[in-house]
């Protein structure tokens, strides 16, 4: 089966609509609508409107994201914000949270922002990626649903927590990383379960602490609470590393956000996710001259473009090439959208009555 | 054999006295004494004592290292600075450097400082820790000699690039995580190579890009700079993340800083090592109660302290816990020192004219 593909313009506006429908303002809904088609641009659908109905939608109609919410300063200093997004959706929270982290590191050096009771915003990179075109160095990570191991532990309680860091370049792209705490993301055992295949070494264990490979089993004691889970990133060998990158932005998205962090709270479907975001910006003339910087990171950039490479390997990509690569190509052939994703945003707008431009 | 036992205090001075024999200022000897007996005491004897004359005296007495550095401000704003080291000493440099951010986010709520033109510094959990008694979490990173192999590559060119973050709890040990961003540090490959065991899958490539085995081989490609090397945090499934991290590190440390990042730069061992590190303090105060935070940082570990536990394992340890323990007991017992570093310290305090307290 060929997936349709849709422009990215068209899907940004359809979503947008369909969060207008259910209650979101404005402004919220086209922040919201573009983090999502941003991710699908990216080549990352599992963040991208497939989850539009399920993390957005449907929360929204049942109150469990406040539709109304005004995100709000609770303190404030020269170089930090502390925001609470009221449980609003995360997405137009912790873009205006980055917008007003630029606006004060370009006075004073750098600004880090922490915003609480706030909800899934999509991906990481998004936000890190809007301090690019100010010559300033971006990053964002959040806290999320229990899913990794703990090292020694048997149950998975560590969010993904995802961190992004993203630099601009010269002539080269900007560098963005954007990297779950987890080995994997839980979308790639989704796809081993739907596939029937065993997980490789490394990813998973049991509810016994043993390697697991039984992709389907692992998302059941997930799902149930029954233990087992991911690996933190680091696997078998320095999985105490993912696991303490994971506690890290659980300390800063939780402890020091104050959003009630997800650990050993688990899923509770009728409740406000409650998660806590961080992010940053710094000033690069702060540090050194702009254009130096670039042209310096440029450098960088090509010494790692010029190495010989792996058999298989045409060379050597940094973190963020990939996902240009696909955004360039989706932007010229359009977005594609798999079968069962445009079944149910058809089946989403016949029932909120927004007409579906596929 | 058994290892002798030694003070922490009269390693700390005779290491200091060893410093100030070779040209150290006072306090530059007596402070990269405290950071490597730091280590020692905190169960990592890689970083310790033993690297004192190769890391540092040798450096110093040919004019490597320059003993009468002064840490210079080249440039601040109200929550940055960047600082020249002058190819100081690393220690002392950075120590300096975190004393400032932490005054400096006592008011602006956080501060990032920057080091350039610096030298190997030892363990960088001692400069994220020194943020602890002043209610601050720490943050500290830094380039390092070339090491691991990028993913789809075939050279190790990515230094260890470790990063460091310390954050204070209450009635638990604070959070403290120092981690490589390489899958294992080179010190678990050249224990494997004494010992002519194999190495696990997953910690290393060969020259072709294939999985390597040969710890000597490794080590001596290396060395040689005829390819091969670490694998980066991650390992054969997610190298891609620990090659990111290490990125983003350089990036920080070398580009951002303006220190000549390591890259592709290969070992001089003739010239200045000009490496760059970053630190940072965040004001607990500007984002939350104090008391709140350390209360909740409890209730994080507490949760992870009794979790279930894989066989074998007594419980779920956070990043730091491990290294208390060895602190509490080698400020009991000792700071057990290998013969091999005992003769060769004994035989430099005898060069140098310096009596050895042991």
């Amino acid at each position: 089966m060929i997936d349709l593909r849709v422009e990215a313009e068209d899907l940004r506006a359809y979503a947008a609509a369909l969060l207008r429908a259910v209650g979101a303002a404005e402004d919220s809904a086209r922040i919201t609508a573009d983090v999502l088609v941003a991710s699908d641009l990216r080549g990352h659908e599992s963040h991208g409107v497939a989850r539009l109905e399920k993390y957005y939608v449907r929360p929204l109609q049942a109150g469990l994201i406040n539709a109304d919410a005004k995100l709000t300063v609770l303190h404030e200093t020269a170089a930090t914000i502390a925001f609470d997004a009221m449980n609003g959706l995360g997405h137009p929270s912790t873009k205006y949270a980055m917008d007003a982290c630029i606006a004060k590191a370009r006075t004073a050096g750098l600004c880090i922002a922490s915003i609480r009771h706030s909800n899934h915003y999509g991906i990481a990179a998004y936000y890190a990626m809007q301090a690019l075109e100010h010559d300033m160095i971006g990053f964002c990570c959040t806290d999320a649903g229990p899913l990794a191991v703990p090292t020694g532990g048997l149950v998975g309680l560590l969010g993904s927590n995802p961190i992004a860091f993203a630099a601009p370049a010269g002539l080269e792209q900007p560098f963005v990383l954007d990297m779950a705490t987890s080995v994997v993301p839980v979308g790639k055992v989704e796809v081993k379960a739907r596939r029937e295949t065993p997980l490789p070494a490394g990813w998973a264990v049991d509810a016994y602490g043993n390697p697991a490979t039984d992709a389907a089993a692992v998302l059941n004691g997930l799902s149930l609470g029954q233990g087992g889970g991911l690996m933190p990133l680091g696997g078998a060998e320095a999985g105490h590393k993912g696991f303490g990158l994971s506690a890290m932005v659980d300390i800063l998205c939780g402890v020091l956000a104050g959003a009630s962090s997800n650990l050993g709270r688990g899923y509770n479907p009728g409740e406000p996710t409650d998660v806590g975001h961080m992010v940053a910006a710094i000033d690069i003339a702060a540090f050194c001259p702009v254009d130096e910087f670039k042209a310096n990171l440029d450098s960088y950039i090509d010494v790692l473009h010029q190495q010989p490479t792996a058999p298989g390997v045409d060379r050597v990509r940094v973190a963020g090439e990939p996902e240009f690569e696909a955004e360039q190509k989706r932007l010229r052939d359009g977005i594609p959208l798999h079968d069962g994703v445009v079944t149910s945003l058809r089946a989403l707008g016949g029932e909120l009555r927004v007409a579906s431009p596929f």
